[in-house]
């Protein structure tokens, strides 16, 4: 089993990642349940804008469209701005819009059969609608949202600190990120097992 | 396999719901598919506001978290005001905030292993984010959310008719209903079969 | 100048209310600036269903229907649950929105020229998404929404204290209510002094 | 009197945009009523993920941003992907964070005294959510928002044609446009003639 994680921080590597130290748990969470993870920091990538899956030479898209068909586990992490998801976990929306029109060989989307989770992190209040917006996209395009499979960390009200700044709060956080991990996997588990048909026609 | 399907409109019987003229298009699907389907239209029981499973003599809650209990399936079905979920619908959200407390014999929340899916109409744009909102809580109470669970019918821009007043757009309304149904089905067999276990503590 | 504060707990008078303890901060700064302040705890007047502004006898819409109009200043002041709105506040937006196809002397919609901000509390993470969509319907129906006409109060991540549990984070809720309660008064004076004309046909 | 339009579309020129179609209503009657208007086509400017306000040499936000300051009026314009505010939007919103920390000549914060509305297109339902996203941030930020100074267009339900593919209720929009660009300039002579003062301390 194998699952990708989409780092959407707006912060370039090497710089610390808050959203990437959260979904860390996560991803030790599906080690611990012998699934392959491979992770993706999509800002280093600057994923041009576009609907489609393939914008020409030079789109560093179709490279990550092929390790989400590869994996049967999607976690999206991004942080909370404005109350929102980033503005790269949005891109990496726009750009997963192609795979609505694509099909696997039985003639179902191609993100059936898959399971998809979000990791949000913020110096601010936001993330109940963060995970909202998120899985209700991935919803759109075909991927299940096992029961809750989501974790998140913030402080209110107000700005205040972020995920790498403060203690408080975080044990909720890890533990709620690990349950996410095992709700991934077993519902990936049972859709690999009895896979969802192609839709009536 | 059960299903309960929760009507959400604004509109007291006997008094026509567009609402449930499209839930009724996944109500036949789930039929065909052998499922047992108990329907609720929640304003006829008069809710009262809380977010505790019983509040006493004369609340009609408790008997639809019994249904709740009962069925594997749930069907949310809300028309949109404001472009938000009805304040009937968030209200059936609000009682089974209890639900998060409640565990079954081996020690999961309730929720878990059942799969629950949205049914949008409107006179007006909105969908969208009346199924991020609804599945978002249905998801966070523990409910799967399986891949394309939802159907919506609504005529932008601005007000305009309501489903049971036009037969624009409603094909694709019923196709994606049907296959709703297909995906809910098919999602709460898997999880039949290979259920989720309790969370890692 | 007067103001209409209509508190969306779901819980009947007398239990305390944790948004009518913030919504105090502002009025309080209301009555500082000269500005009378009526009070409505909807949940008491157990608000039928509907979109129209008078559902007949016994109805208890039309007298705040009324205050609304007798006031140049909104505030509506929400629990969150689950990260919505109350359906108490759900409740009063659809209520409110017979007020679209009012208008008034000069043909405008009657919102317009009033101005409305947003009060929010809760157990855990939300109020920026009850901000938007509570000021976005507000908006719609035709209240102006002054800069920053805002204060929330929560405690993340994961359920948590109230807000009268609580002394943590509290003072940034009340300096931000206050400075609330400062533009709704400082905008509706100036729409006041130069009022927006009827929109053009 | 001084406007910015900010086009949030994905398409880069010369490419059609459906945003800008719609977009160009408001700016018509924006210039009707006097107002000079700066246009900006955000795609085009490949602005860096960030939350500051100066990323450093070859950041071009650092001159949107004199825009923003030079303008009494703001429109953002955004097409809807899933549902949600384009990620151009988002990148602009983020940028725009960091307005909040910067204070004029006499310690307000720099977008009082601003009005801000926001046109939205899509190929399907989502504009509702988007207005409120995207209009919820600008006030977070300091801007007013004028009663209805918003207008959009799309077709539900599922996907259907653009802006510029149908002539469909395009009546309404363009009346609703043009009522908005009114209501964002009485709002903005208002408050020209009677400033917000800075927030109690």
């Amino acid at each position: 089993m194998r699952a990708i994680v989409i780092n959407c921080t707006l912060k370039r590597s090497p710089e610390r990642s808050n959203t990437e130290a959260l979904a860390a748990v996560v991803i030790e969470e599906l080690r611990e349940r012998k699934v392959e993870v491979e992770t993706v920091r999509a800002v280093d990538l600057d994923i041009p804008p576009g609907v489609e899956t393939d914008l020409g030479p030079g789109d560093p898209w179709p490279e990550v469209h092929g390790k989400l068909l590869d994996a049967e586990i999607l976690v999206l992490a991004s942080p909370t701005w404005a109350g929102h998801p980033s503005s790269v976990a949005q891109r990496v929306i726009e750009r997963m819009d192609g795979m609505l029109s694509e099909s696997d060989d039985e003639g179902r989307p191609v993100a059936y059969n898959r399971v998809a989770g979000v990791v949000v992190t913020g110096n601010e209040d936001g993330a109940h609608h963060v995970i909202s917006d998120l899985s209700g996209a991935l919803n759109e395009f075909g991927y299940t949202i096992p029961g809750q499979a989501w974790t998140y960390w913030n402080r209110g009200p107000g700005p205040g600190p972020s995920f790498l700044e403060s203690e408080e709060g975080r044990d909720w956080s890890i533990t709620t990120g690990r349950a996410m991990a095992a709700n991934l996997v077993a519902v990936a588990r049972a859709l690999a097992e009895h896979p969802v048909p192609p839709p009536p026609s």
